[in-house]
This record gives structure tokens, sequence and C-alpha cells, in this order.
């Protein structure tokens, strides 16, 4: 989907065993499933310009919004990323987090992580990226959390360039990775694919990436290709460049026994390096 | 090449500018160049069962081989890994290092890199691997060593499943990562090429991985394909999987500009999850 374009949403119900991970736009299913969905930057300042005099306002988080009414409705676990949530600071700054917010399937908020490694770059052929112009980076990692899929660890898009906070996340008991996320036109080709897929096999975990696809507007387009990658790094679910929609099943005994297999957390140096295994908050 | 296969070498003279890189079993150049050389485990107990009664016997390093003798003769910088090093405690415990040994154009080590992440694992259809039965584990990193085409950091093989120490590497200056390898014919498929390409890209460095090829003997094979890729994370030299020259110019100027474009060691959080900046010896 494209935020800011559509608005409407789909709802469609998955039959199917536990440990399930759906990505891309719009999908869900039914306790115990586990569903990803990429709400993006809805109504968002990034992609559309203001359509009046009104200065754009985020909403405070939890919203009464209607994939609150959706998890607790349908029964569903839902990852929704990147919300914009007023900064700290809001009234001087006018500056926002960008979230990812896990609901549970009561349409609770179980988990909140604000988008800690904000994106400012100058990508030739995909214009500029100032996210820091508008968003303050989060504070802190958040704690894996367990749901009926595995523990899931929650990122954000430009997130996934950096294996510090994928190996935190797995180190803290992550099983599972997410990363909503709007990725470029020309970083995508370059980079999506093959850093999804190095973050699952150096975390051995699955990496589940909602992706945002097609033109928001004149200046901006994103890749798409949402994927679900297992902890081998295989590519095991993917959506064409335009809306589509992926299943994965999650198997973690296939997992445990690849950790044991390739026991990589037993090999790591932090004696040499320093250690990334700080936990979370 | 294939340790304790090939046990002659070639020597072909490469024509270019300053800062090309080459891997893959045999080659090098003349100063200013740099050449790239896996020499793997030469004499290797770990690829022939031994000749004779006699037993096995590492040269301690540096020691009178023909590499020094071909780097010194030619004028040529050589990267050479993974040598067999006596352990600092060989008389008790007959292991080994595994060593990345750095020559300059004069023949002398500039530096030395003991493989610190072991290899103990247990990859179906891959046969199992117990490093640590022979070898110790490397006690430190080694600064990345200014050369002709640019700060070199040095690896071996399995360390590349550790971004830790490459993003240690970068953060020490390095600019080139090298991982002389003997990656297996099952991992190699499916991990070789994405984690050198991942390495690349989130450390902005070139990435040179020169790999042994073919089929030691009954109870192992290397997966060969080696390969040099730029920080924008492309492959832009490859070997097919036999033994093969493939050739790259390292563009430093062309690094500088990436990691003004994409600044993203400017947007690590060490504050959340700690710095893998400490210097290494």
């Amino acid at each position: 989907m494209r935020s800011a374009r559509e608005q409407g949403f789909s709802l469609v119900q998955i039959p199917g065993g536990p440990g399930w991970a759906s990505s891309s736009g719009l999908l869900t299913s039914s306790c115990p499933f586990f569903c990803v969905l990429d709400s993006g930057y809805l109504d968002s300042q990034y992609f559309v310009h203001s359509p009046g005099p009104e200065p754009w306002l985020p909403p405070p988080l939890p919203g009464n919004c209607r994939w609150w009414l959706c998890a607790r409705e349908c029964g569903l676990w839902l990852s929704l990323g990147g919300f914009h949530e007023r900064g700290q600071d809001w009234e001087q700054t006018q500056k926002i987090y960008n979230c990812h917010v896990l609901l549970n399937d009561k349409g609770s908020v179980v988990a909140t992580y604000r988008k800690t490694h904000l994106c400012d770059v100058e990508i030739p052929g995909q214009g500029p990226m100032h996210e820091s112009d508008s968003t303050i980076p989060g504070p802190s990692l958040e704690s894996p959390v367990s749901t009926p899929a595995g523990k899931i660890g929650l990122a954000i898009c430009y997130d996934m360039r950096f294996p510090e906070l994928s190996l935190a996340l797995a180190q803290a008991g992550a099983e599972i990775l997410t990363y909503p996320s709007a990725f470029g036109s020309v970083t995508g080709p370059a980079h999506w694919e093959v850093l999804l897929r190095a973050r699952a096999i150096e975390t051995q975990c699955y990496v589940v990436a909602a992706a945002q696809c097609g033109r928001h507007h004149e200046k901006r387009a994103s890749y798409g290709h949402s994927m679900v990658v297992d902890p081998w790094g295989t590519v095991v679910a993917r959506c064409p460049e335009g809306p589509g929609l992926c299943l994965a099943r999650i198997d973690l005994r296939y997992l445990r026994q690849l950790r044991q297999h390739l026991p990589m957390f037993q090999h790591r140096r932090p004696d040499l390096y320093g250690s990334l295994g700080h936990p979370p908050s």
C-alpha cells in the first residue's frame, strides 16, 4: 500500500495452523495466528502536501484508530509501523516519534518501539531524506514480546542497516524480527533483500518485513517487495513490487535446531569488540 | 585452489593503475598494486590425512616460505590466509592458530591476525567441523593496515558471520575488509555472497574474499566463488566455482563519497546497544 493514497483497507480471513506470519499491506488472520501489517505513515506529512492551511497534527498513541478496532474485533495480533506520535517536546519542537506498535488480539498495545536510527541521507537518484527535520530518535530499544508465533523484536526500516540492533534484540531473546518499511526506489533493489537475509542469518531469527510500495507523490516512491526470511536466510515468502500478500509458517523447532547446529551465539567474542547484549528496556 | 592438492603456484603480472584488488588463488601484481591471495590451509591436517607416521608440524611464523620470496622478488603486497602457526602452548596442547598474514612489497610481515571465531558446527549435508579440536582462538583483533590500496582490515572465513568484527574494523579505519576463506559446500550457496555483500553495505568498505574451491578429500569440499564487493554492496568481480582470477579497482574517492551521502557511522546508537568501536590491538 501507499500511505496517504490508500485510506481504505481490506480484511482477509486466513485459514491455517499456529505460527504463521504474514507480511505486506492488508492482512489478518485469527488467533492463534500472528499477523503483520504495515500501516505506514498514515496521513503523513512526509508523503502528501498539507491539504489545507491547518497544521498537520499527529495523534497521541494509543489513538482511537481503526487498527485497534480491527485487532479487537477480529482477534488479531497486529504489528503496525510507522505511526506518528507526538514527541516528548511536541509543543516546543513540533517533532514526532516514528513508532512501531504491537497490538495483541484484545486490541491492547503490548509494545511501542520508537525508531532509534533516523534516515538523514542523500542518495543520488532517490532524492534527499532528512527524517530528523520532523522526527526525534527513540530513546530506547524495546524488549522482545512473547506472542503466539514466537518472541517478536521490533525495529523500523532504516534500522535494518545496523546489525547492532538486531543482534541486541536476538541476544535479548527475539525469534522474529519485524521491519515495517518504506524503502527507497534506489536503495531497495540494491540493499533490501540482502540486508534482510543477512539479519536473518546472523541472528538466526525469522525476519518479517512489510513494505510500502509505489509512488507516494512526485518526489517519493517506495520499493515494495515485502518478504519473510527464515533463520537460514531463505526468502520463504515474498510479495511482488505492487500491493500483495504473502504468508510464511514460523517454525520455532526449526529455528532451535539450526541454533544448535550452528551455535554462533556461543562463538561471539565480546571480550574483543564489546557486547551488544545490553538488555533492552 | 585446493590446499594440499595444488602445491604449485602461478605468478601473473598485472598491468594497471594504483588501487587494484585481486582475489582468488594465484595472483599478484606489482607495487603500487595490491594483491590478495588465498594460500589456504597449506599442508593442512584438516584436508589431508597424514602422509606418514610423523606427526604433522606447523611452522612458526614467519617461515621461510615461497610467499615471502614471491612478495619480495615481485614487489607485491600479499594477503595470505589461513596459515597454521604454533599456538602459544604448542608443547602442551599441540594446537595451532589459524593465521591471516599480510606481507608488504619488501616481503616483511606487516600484520598477523589470528582467527578469533572458531568454526565448531554441524551442518546437515556438509559434515561436522570442530575447528577448536586443533586450533585456539586468536587473542585480539588486528588494527587496519595502511597499504597502497587503502586501509586493510583482516579477518578469516567464519568471522564473516559476526558483524561485530567487521564494524569494529571499520570504526578503526578499515576501508577494505579481507576474508580468505574455505566456505562449505552447503553454507556457500546459502550464505557466502549475501554475508559478504551485507558486510560491505553496513561497513561501507570494499570486501575482498579469496576462496578455496573444489574437493579436498572425501569428507570436505569448498565452495569457491572468490569475489570483490564494493561499498555499495555490488559484486564488482567474481570467480567461477573453480580456480580463477578476478580483479577489481579500489576507488577510495567513491567510498568516501558514499559515506558522505549515507553517513551511517554518524547514525549509530552506542548509547542503546554498546559500542563496537573498541580500538583493535
